[in-house]
């Protein structure tokens, strides 16, 4: 059956499966914080809105509210002070089945038309969910706003795309008619339901609140289910407006609103693990840790389990063309939000002969040494440099920082950085460490944040071997080579499909590896260890709902 | 790129391609064992070449043999004393190491094209499959002829079809072309390869080893990926023609053979975990018991698990416009195969009250002795019995038969009958117990084989909440209703959507429960514990490869 959220967003959602299909550049909602596309008092607004939330309970009315937990602190050195529901996990399952029923029989326009008009409605609150993930994350505004907001729509509304795409051909009849020789032929009518799985549990990180839950968010939702939402414990905030949203339209859509619900806890507790392993759950989207993506695919049986975890992302230096594009483009990369991203290269593999350029051979003390001076150009004007940079998400990252000083010779060091509004925020500049000689032992494990390294290896060769293995054995989200040779692209992209990783060629100019662009970019493989699935494809969307048959004669 | 195989069945894999989407009757290979299809000497031919196997090693020269393997005995009454080449997994898995290569870089249009081209040379030697099915899985000769060749083969292209389908969608390359406000655009050239996810392995059943091995097979197989086939000890022939015909179509398509290999083996060792847990295993496709299927899902952690297993399948009786009809449809359902079929139907729950016929009322105690003196008909005179009964594959269903009349009172006792051809067989008629109180300890497990109950339930509504916990718990392939009453079958296709089982409404002629189509019938939803997967749908391929896509700027 037809539904008004379909009819209204039917051009988008045409437009989106077509994107899916050509995966040539396309976005629905404007990245750019512009007054004439989001209104001319929409920062004002947005910010505002952010700010009322400070210091009180946030205003969820939801199902199964026992208590009240929350403890986020801005990475701009103060506490939000903001606590959320806390739900008794019998009573908000039992609210869930009593929801459910409705919302299966809704059917696949129903589900598509409410994700479609959540989603147009996040895109509205887009500087409020920016501020609200700026200070849980530590991205600076321009990454909050671009990332936690329309690129993080995108990525919804590519899941809805996929979703719709696969749902679409299931005909919702068929007329069977076998022919019998010389006799009568059989006939039957045959009805097809598509049915959701049951309850997806979508479980947030700290740093991409939105843009890492968006998909399984709403793959799960426009194929039907319920969807739990959890955040880290850490980014709250964003996904509390979130769910907050989509309950609003699904009860203006004429749904119980506990289709979709938040489970905010505090960290420490059980509430992931008790979750995870509720029979409800029939689907779960994970991005964290490797430990604990890899203990979900393990032990929650019950559900399928979607996850991104921890990875190796490297870049193998064999020549260039452009070698201060390159240094550039590479020290950019690793600045950008302090090396916080899943896709933020560590590993830079460069040959100890060094490397050709245009400008004869660099020596491979030479090369770490450019990459060196351009972080540290980077990040010379503070005022500047955070807007780069962001804050440090949590003490953890600079425990790292500290560890990985001991694995080789320092290039730059990170230092603090004072911010010019925040005086107490949490800013490092990256540290980059010389490597003379290849240890795997101590390389091929994730150093998360702005923490890389520069490695010398034998030989171009070398490095794509080490890449490769690199990128089998510890996983990886993104792969990056610098050759002016075809040959050696060639290779690098043979071992790039082998070890199931993206590739990013010569990037010298306004382009980052860390950057993955809805309806282009796959997001993730799903062929090595950083991640079981990609964002978005079929497989991503297919295993979410189910086909029930009947069949009758005519 | 185009591959010779692909071209010449072009038509054929989109006739395929429609036929998944439209679901429609369609089938690409006659049912009819008919010489003039197959030709006139099809069935001589076919039978000399399954009676050349017999009594000596299978020739199939594979790579790693280290020795010898086989003790499969036909069901008819005689040993077949072939062995089958077995394999050292070490040497065996690196030969597949050695095979891959050229095979995944060869691309979707050569996996289709030779995996169509092996369907139709399967399809050729159809005769000889099914004399190789009946005496190994007690099949008589029609449905080893229908099941074991065309009707699997339909299932084999289905998995394929669905394969091209999703491999198709992915773009070999997109031109990126971002807007720069007034500055120049970003442009990007980007490259989508579509790779295999590694090996597969196919875990074959003693009943239906080629219907239900080809779909996992084929999807593995069309979307790049290479296959071990491990069939049951107890039908290894089927399969290693198969086997032996994939190996000589790879090699004519100019392929290493090693891409598809057998890995026979005999009762009671460790071969099937062995297989399941090696990290080259990507993908799993198993059909066999719930306790081997839940084993694969729970420990097999490395590879994607497909499972057909245990449940109970059940037929709600409300009421009916043809008694006879329906009594005869259901009697037949029992009695095919001996009740060996994963979509037989089990638990009959008739009203207590009795149902309503266009003759007035029927009491419990007349509807299941109809049943029974239908079933009694039917296998009246042996030499037409053992045309529909078949043989017994194993002795284990024997005891099965033996437990089961212990559940309630015996209406039609299960009794042996003599083959007029194979003097040995194990022939044994249907079982049918009356059951007066509801026992769920006692009926809601699988009786696998010729045993069936007839149970009294308080009302049609307490038939449709037993049947729909019953699907839910213990997992169910089919359901099937009778009722004239549009209520009730809204009532039960509600239960079924709910419970994830396919229903089929008031069978009283030549469809029966048991009969699923491919192109039109979705067997198992995956919603249910009596499978995880459907064959065949999107989700059974989508996550059979994974994309790698590499960028530069242009």
């Amino acid at each position: 059956m037809s539904h008004p959220f379909f009819d209204r967003h039917q051009a988008l959602l045409q437009q989106a499966t077509e994107a899916i299909e050509q995966r040539g550049y396309w976005s629905a909602y404007t990245e750019m914080p512009s007054p004439k596309v989001y209104g001319e008092t929409a920062n004002d607004d947005g910010k505002a809105a952010y700010e009322a939330h400070l210091g009180k309970p946030f205003a969820l009315a939801q199902a199964a509210t026992v208590g009240q937990a929350g403890k986020e602190a801005s990475p701009y050195g103060f506490n939000l002070g903001i606590t959320y529901p806390k739900a008794d996990l019998d009573q908000l399952f039992a609210a869930i089945k009593t929801a459910s029923p409705a919302w299966r029989k809704a059917g696949p326009e129903a589900w598509v038309g409410v994700s479609l008009e959540i989603l147009q409605r996040l895109n509205q609150r887009s500087f409020e969910i920016a501020y609200a993930v700026m200070h849980t994350t530590g991205q600076a505004f321009m990454m909050s706003f671009q990332a936690g907001g329309p690129h993080a729509q995108d990525r919804g509304l590519e899941a809805v795309a996929y979703a719709w795409q696969e749902m679409r051909k299931i005909p919702k009849m068929a007329y069977w008619e076998k022919p019998q020789g010389k006799n009568e032929p059989l006939k039957m009518e045959k009805h097809y339901s598509v049915v959701p799985r049951g309850v997806g549990l979508v479980i947030g990180c700290c740093t991409f609140p939105t843009w890492n839950s968006y998909p399984g968010l709403f793959a799960s939702l426009a194929t039907g289910n319920a969807v739990v939402v959890k955040p880290h414990p850490g980014a709250i905030l964003p996904l509390a407006i979130t769910v907050k949203i989509a309950r609003e339209v699904l009860e203006e859509a004429g749904f119980d609103p506990n289709i979709v619900t938040l489970a905010a806890h505090e960290q420490g507790d059980n509430t992931a693990v008790e979750l995870a392993t509720r029979p409800e759950i029939r689907l779960i989207d994970f991005t964290g840790s490797s430990q604990n993506g890899n203990w979900l695919e393990r032990n929650a049986h019950q559900a399928q389990v979607f996850t991104e975890k921890s990875g190796v992302n490297q870049i193998i230096i064999d020549s260039t063309d452009d070698f201060k594009g390159m240094v550039r483009n590479i020290a950019f990369s690793l600045t950008l939000y302090s090396g916080q991203m899943c896709t933020a290269p560590q590993n830079i593999y460069i040959p100890k002969d060094g490397v050709d350029t245009p400008e004869g051979r660099v020596g491979f003390d030479q090369v770490v040494a450019a990459i060196g001076d351009s972080i540290a150009k980077l990040t010379s004007d503070p005022a500047k440099a955070v807007e780069v940079l962001g804050a440090i998400q949590n003490v953890g990252v600079l425990d790292r920082i500290d560890a990985a000083r001991a694995i080789g010779e320092i290039v730059v060091d990170s230092k603090a950085l004072a911010h010019p509004l925040f005086p107490d925020a949490r800013i490092r500049t990256p540290l980059l460490v010389k490597v003379s000689e290849v240890d795997e032992s101590k390389i091929m494990q994730e150093f998360f944040g702005p923490i890389s390294f520069g490695i010398a290896t034998d030989s171009t060769a070398h490095s794509i071997a080490l890449a490769e293995k690199g990128a089998r054995d510890h996983g990886a989200l993104t792969l990056s080579v610098y050759s002016s040779s075809a040959a050696v692209i060639a290779d690098a992209r043979s071992a790039a499909e082998d070890a199931g990783v993206a590739l990013s060629i010569n990037l010298t100019g306004a382009v980052f590896v860390n950057q993955s662009a809805a309806f282009s970019d796959f997001h993730g493989t799903g062929a090595n260890p950083a991640a079981n699935a990609s964002l978005s494809d079929a497989a991503f969307v297919a295993n979410r709902f189910r086909v029930v048959q009947s069949r009758a004669h005519v």
